[in-house]
Parts: structure tokens; sequence; C-alpha cells
């Protein structure tokens, strides 16, 4: 494998060169950092979005009336969005990990991998289960259970477009853990400096 | 911006070594070739499921009772998928091209991203419609409209399997495209061989 003094590489195997971040020029270890802030930073904010979606849509019920158990749409919803909550929550643990300790929490070869493969698959899994609220959302609106019960329909909308906000992020970072495994790739090591 | 001998350079600026592909070893121009080869293939194919898909929600009317045009997530489905059969027409042309002329149709900084931008967008916005689709076709199931025209159900069924075919080879695309821009970004050129 192709290895340039620009190469990070570490995770199963140590060398000294990895262990070191000195060896890299100020420039780069710079670079390396607010890169590894812009992923947490993105991460944190997936995670909130679909935390909050989730929960906005686990507590839509209006005693004695609707309830979102009822939607296998909506349903969808809260499982999608905490799915992708919790795998946000370990993805921000990993990327704690990799700031402090300047390796991957997997082998690097794994990690990227698992990152990118995570983050295409679940951005397109709440892609889809926001898209199947919404149809769901908009057709309720024309019954009669929005006129009865608009609460529902008002809290379903804004969990709706919470678990959009967190796709957004989440499709973000999805280019940016796909570069990380064409670079992984082309030059051996997740970054390109 | 870096070249080594294994860099394919060219749309926009035209050097000798571009326009002779006899300046790569035989295995590299094999490698390429092929890769072209799958390129087309997935783009024709996801031009036949797209095409099909959306011909069949636009047929799908039974005079008297239900047609497509009164749901708006069918005209969805039809929109979406006309958009990237479309789509898919051109690339399949721009493929060609490259294969034949061995330069892309605009200079290859813009063909990359043009490419993977598009492919990634429409993915997302066929796999959307699809999703949107299923959920009122899930609901239509429930209803009467289903018992009693169930011919339009079934077509609507069959339209939407079409359209998730569609969106799966866009969805690979978008995976060979997105290394493309990566391979760009780090080396210079469209292709790591």
């Amino acid at each position: 494998m192709p290895s340039s003094p620009h190469c990070l590489r570490n995770g199963g195997t140590t060398s000294p060169r990895a262990t070191n971040p000195n060896f890299h020029s100020t420039v780069s270890v710079q670079k390396l950092r607010r890169l590894n802030a812009l992923i947490l930073a993105l991460r944190l904010s997936t995670f909130c979005f679909s935390f909050a979606s989730a929960v906005f849509m686990a507590t839509n019920s209006r005693s004695g009336s609707s309830t979102w158990v009822d939607f296998d749409a909506f349903r969808f919803v809260v499982a999608a969005n905490a799915i992708v909550a919790l795998y946000s929550l370990f993805a921000v643990g990993a990327s704690v990990w990799e700031i402090l300790k300047g390796t991957t929490l997997f082998p690097e070869a794994v990690q990227v991998w698992f990152d990118f493969g995570h983050d295409q698959g679940f951005s397109f899994l709440v892609l889809s289960a926001n898209t199947a609220g919404t149809a769901l959302a908009r057709d309720l609106g024309r019954n009669e259970t929005c006129t009865s019960v608009s609460a529902f329909c008002v809290q379903s909308y804004i969990s709706i477009a919470l678990g959009f906000v967190g796709f957004l992020f989440l499709a973000f970072i999805s280019l940016l853990s796909g570069f990380r495994v064409a670079c992984f790739i082309i030059t051996g090591s997740r970054f390109h400096m």
C-alpha cells in the first residue's frame, strides 16, 4: 500500500509515526483537527434532530382519539429516527475517541467502511421514513382526523420536519465519510491533505 | 495538480497524452474499458426501470373510477421516475460519447461533479417518491378503493416496485461517480488504476 509523508495510518497497527502527531506539519494537524471537529459537530446535530423527532412522534397521543401507534408510517418515523439517534450517539463517541486518542476506534479499514455504509444506508432509511410520514400526514390533513384533533397533526408535522433536518445532516456526513473511504482506497490513509 | 503516469486527463484541455490511449499500459486500458462498460450498463438499466415505472403509473387509469392523477403521491412517482429516466437517457449518451471519443462530454471537473450531484440528488428524489407512493398504496389497500378496482392497485404496486429497482441501480451508480469525484480531487484524474 502506498504511503506518503501526508498519510496518517492508525487503528489496528501502531507505528511510531501513527502515535506521534508531531510528525505532521502544523498546518496538516490544524486541518485535521478542524475536519474532526466538523464531523463531531455534524454527528451531534444529527443526534439532536433525530432524537427530537423520535421523541416528538412517540409522545404524539391524544387520549381517547388518535395515537401514533395506529399509523404504520408514524411507527416507521419513530423507528428510523430512533435508530439514527442511537447510531449517531455511538458515532459521537467514536468521533470523540478519534479526537482524543488520535486513532480510530476500529482498525482504520473497518472504521471508514463502517462509517460510510451506515451513514449512506441510514440516510436512505430516514429519508424514506420521513417521506412515508409526510404522505400519511398529508392524507390525514384531508380527512376528518386533523379537523377534530389538530394538535395531533401539528405535532406529527413538527416531528417529520425535525426528521428531515436530521436527514440533511446525515446526508452531508455521508459525503464526508464517502470521501474518507475513497481517500483510504487511493492513498491508504483516511485523510487527504 | 499532481499527475502520474496512471492519470487520464481530458475534457477541457487536450494534451498529446490525453488523446493517445496507447500511452497507458494494456491492463489499464482494459480496466478502463470495463469500468466504462459497467457504468453504461448501469445507466441503461436505470433508464429502463425508471421509464417502465413512469409509464406503468401514467397509464394507471380505470375509466369511471380511480386514476393516478387524483393522488398526489402517484403524481410524484410519475414525475420523479420520468425525470430520472430523462436524465439517465442523457447520461447514457454522455457515457457512449466517453467510450467512443475517450474524453468526457463536458470538461472533466464539471463532468465528475455533474454526474455525482445528479446521481446522488436523483437517487434521494426517486427513493422519496417511491416511498410516498408505497405509503399511499398501502393506505388504499385498506380502503374500499382496492377491493372495488383491484387492477388499479396491482398496477401501482408494479410501478412502485419498478421504481425501487431503478433507485437501486442509481444508488449504485452514485457510489461509482462519488468515487470518481474523490479520485479527481485527490489524483487530478477521474480514474484510479
